[in-house]
């Protein structure tokens, strides 16, 4: 049974799970889906009732059946260096690369559905609320009213994009800022804007979920630290991730929205407040990890080679209230 | 309690559904996200583990917790008609829009994730074998050998896309095409391919499921009809679409389809062979109905707003196996 690792060839990331696989004698496939028709190619066969789907890339050839499961780490848009690119080729060959391998059995990190789905600020808000994750009051309008009224009654207040990362080539990410006061909200009606109520930090905790394995991580404030430096990816900070204990409590939650969002992989972001209280901000399901493998020491790498190599296919999970309802 | 219809304005089948909901007097609200945030607002707050969503469209004002149910007809893309339109702006609206959505409860026609997974043909294929419908033997490939074995093995054959219509704005859809005999399959290597053996048919079936009803339609061909021209949307003919009986053992399979799928709408397309036997040809989560309706007298327009203005959530369907298994 082998391991397939969708991804681009520069993630390095991605090098140090398949070290701990070979290591551990157990077969990968790794190929990255702009390269399908080049070096990368797929066929499957619909006939008497039976599907029988092949890969090839590097020379090797793997049966669709014979996967034991999917890693979708960082791959680039289907067949997007062929020869003759085009928009309808990309459609073609995404729809027949993840449309055979939506039917394979295979256990996946993270399913694409999942993944899409757990992208949704709004989404993950919600979903850690009824979780039980503390979420710092939160807007998202498009009303300059409703946003002069929040404000009003959380004056201390950040602003931060709705959708993540922005969609420019290499995406950019743009950093969570701090709201002056005396703000005017007008241009909030050209766009949706999502504000929160700015948590007095004196840490940022990077939580790293692989399956059931949590991986916490702490990175002091500095004392005296620029309070408008929200954003630790941002900031000048010369305190290093530490590993850090995590509350019974806050475990709980966190594998219950792990299991709701069907997720095996996803990197929390929560802001320790004065108290201690861990605030959930957010869940990245593709977030990355090696900063705090370097740091920490933490074996984040090896804990996802081994949930990728363990064999057979995992039970499916609970759905979740509402969720996909079809009626 | 309300129905959301996301289309575009100019979506005269959306008109037919409104007009028999605005008949049973259901309060819907009609919206484009491609509107957002010119006559489109939405809302939402996260505060102290609850959530309180707004939609505002034509001067009405909608609850998002109010809502009954969702149709997800012909959305635009969100903000796409905004006054600054950019994909930030487009990301930024349809996270906003679909997040908040996301976790209101109402039913869906048909849920986004849903609606995504079930238009991979690959997928598709599957989930009607396993659902005991009559598959014609396919082949997805970029393998020119495998084409050639295939063709060997099946010298009556079809070419069609594997994702349906171009990409290009207005889609445009790509006819379904006879291969000629000694095809030379080399070109198959630079896109994959759908090879399909041709069903010689007696008529064409269009299956209409909403929620749990079944509306079938069948055109049949024309004595003397060309058997080149194998795409009954582009055949010169003038036979109507008229009502037609579904036998038991295919109205099971297709409600199995649906579950599995979990859609609450599809349009199933079969070819009738010689023996009476329905061969699936796809299932189109978003097919148009119109055409049916306006030949056949069939009320389908009346029981999509029958599903859609039922009051409360439904109960989830059950996780189809593996899909979506997070581990």
């Amino acid at each position: 049974m082998t391991v397939l690792i969708l991804t681009c060839e520069e993630d390095i990331t991605a090098d140090m799970v398949v070290l701990h696989l070979n290591e551990s004698g157990v077969p990968v496939l790794r190929l990255d889906p702009a390269d399908l028709t080049d070096s990368v190619a797929l066929s499957g066969e619909f006939a008497h009732g039976v599907f029988r789907g092949h890969l090839s890339a590097g020379g090797r050839l793997v049966s669709i059946g014979g996967l034991r499961s999917v890693w979708v780490r960082r791959p680039g848009a289907a067949a997007a260096r062929a020869a003759a690119p085009s928009a309808w080729l990309t459609e073609e060959a995404g729809q027949a690369l993840y449309g055979m391998l939506r039917g394979c059995g295979a256990r996946w990190m993270n399913h694409p559905d999942a993944a899409r789905r757990a992208r949704h600020k709004p989404w993950q808000l919600r979903l850690a609320q009824e979780c039980a994750l503390p979420v710092p009051a939160t807007l998202i309008t498009t009303f300059p009213r409703a946003a002069r009224e929040f404000a009003e009654r959380h004056p201390d207040l950040v602003v931060k994009p709705v959708s993540g990362a922005h969609p420019q080539d290499p995406p950019r990410a743009v950093p969570t800022s701090r709201v002056p006061p005396e703000t005017d909200f007008a241009a909030v009606a050209f766009g949706p804007t999502l504000l929160q109520r700015r948590v007095p930090k004196r840490a940022d905790v990077r939580l790293t979920v692989v399956g059931d394995r949590l991986l916490a991580a702490r990175k002091a404030t500095a004392a005296g630290a620029d309070p408008d430096e929200v954003d630790v990816r941002f900031a000048a900070s010369c305190e290093p991730w530490r590993p850090a204990e995590v509350a019974p409590r806050v475990a709980e939650a966190v594998l219950e929205y792990m299991r709701q969002a069907r997720l095996a992989y996803g990197a929390f972001d929560f802001a320790e407040d004065g108290d201690g209280t861990w605030w959930f901000l957010e869940c990245n399901q593709s977030g990355q990890f090696g900063f705090v493998e370097v740091d920490t020491g933490q074996p984040i790498a090896r804990t996802i080679a081994e949930w990728l190599a363990r064999p057979g296919p995992e039970e499916p999970a609970p759905v979740p209230g509402g969720e996909m309802t079809a009626g």
